[in-house]
């Protein structure tokens, strides 16, 4: 396939992905109808289906989409030597700046409570809670950190903060989460 | 007005949120009509609609009731004399205990992201926030935890756990969050 009709195809896909995020943090998943998606992202309905089969497939998308890039942010940090604190608190900070540009906290929201429902997307918010637990984890036995605890509890633990920084974020804005990061990062001092 | 007469009401409305709490988890929120929630409870639609307008009102109310639930044990914990890792976690173990009864952890997924369009439910959880802040910064005032952090900023950290907690009871089960609480309190010793 030539590279240009990818990238088209990618951007389209992008396109309409951006029309649905906005949309569902707007009016709600299940209140959004395709023929509202078909119209937010200005495309005929058949462009739009050629892309995605169903609402169900565009959350997915976009949930997979979140994740994806949560758990890379996580990854980096380890890689580039951050403590547990640091890593976790870059995953906030990257979170925050998405919010800012399409509502990435709120888009959360609608997403954890559509899993309730829809296994696919509740088996990658699974893998990708274990995906990033094993990262922080990882760190967490690299560092000595003065916490007496398993690194994997700690690492659980840990992690349950991102979901609550999300909630605040969407529903109560940028402000009332801008100290959790650094607020993260004291609670756990690396001692490397 | 006579006491019984109270009880009955009070036993009528509990019987109805009962209803729609079940409605809500199993099909979600908008997916739950008027209609079905009057067949779900079992009474004629005149007597739901005596006690609830809209399924906003149930949605709000159920809401009130979880939040202030949790607002009182961290309440009673800290007047207990619990240290900061402790009240959070009893606030934990509580949850998990009413999940196990009625799907405490589901009904606060559906509840986050109605916020998203309802002012009244977010304002209903950013005070229930705001509460439960307050009464962990004064146990975090109070004891000398080692953490080189403003009680508030420790405090309000450290209540992000509980929405993590409440979304991975909700898509991977108890035993999932089943060694956060003590996880918290390692995290967290008073030195008192």
């Amino acid at each position: 396939m030539p590279r240009v009709s990818a990238q088209y195809r990618d951007a389209r896909r992008a396109h309409i992905l951006a029309a649905a995020r906005r949309c569902f943090v707007r009016d709600g998943f299940h209140q959004t109808s395709m023929q509202d998606l078909v119209r937010e992202a200005g495309m005929s309905s058949g462009a739009v289906y050629r892309y995605f089969a169903s609402k169900d497939e565009m959350i997915v998308a976009i949930a997979e989409e979140n994740l994806d890039q949560i758990v890379a942010i996580v990854r980096e940090s380890v890689a580039g030597g951050a403590d547990l604190g640091e890593a976790l608190a870059a995953a906030l900070e990257f979170a925050s700046k998405r919010h800012a540009e399409d509502g990435f906290a709120a888009i959360a929201l609608v997403v954890w409570s559509e899993a309730l429902r829809n296994p696919v997307l509740a088996a990658r918010l699974r893998d990708s809670f274990d995906a990033a637990g094993q990262e922080l984890a990882e760190t967490a036995r690299a560092s000595s950190n003065g916490v007496k605890l398993a690194p994997d509890v700690l690492a659980t633990t840990l992690l349950c903060v991102l979901p609550g920084y999300l909630l605040q974020a969407a529903i109560r804005g940028p402000d009332a989460v801008a100290p959790i990061p650094d607020g993260v990062r004291a609670l756990f001092p690396s001692g490397r």
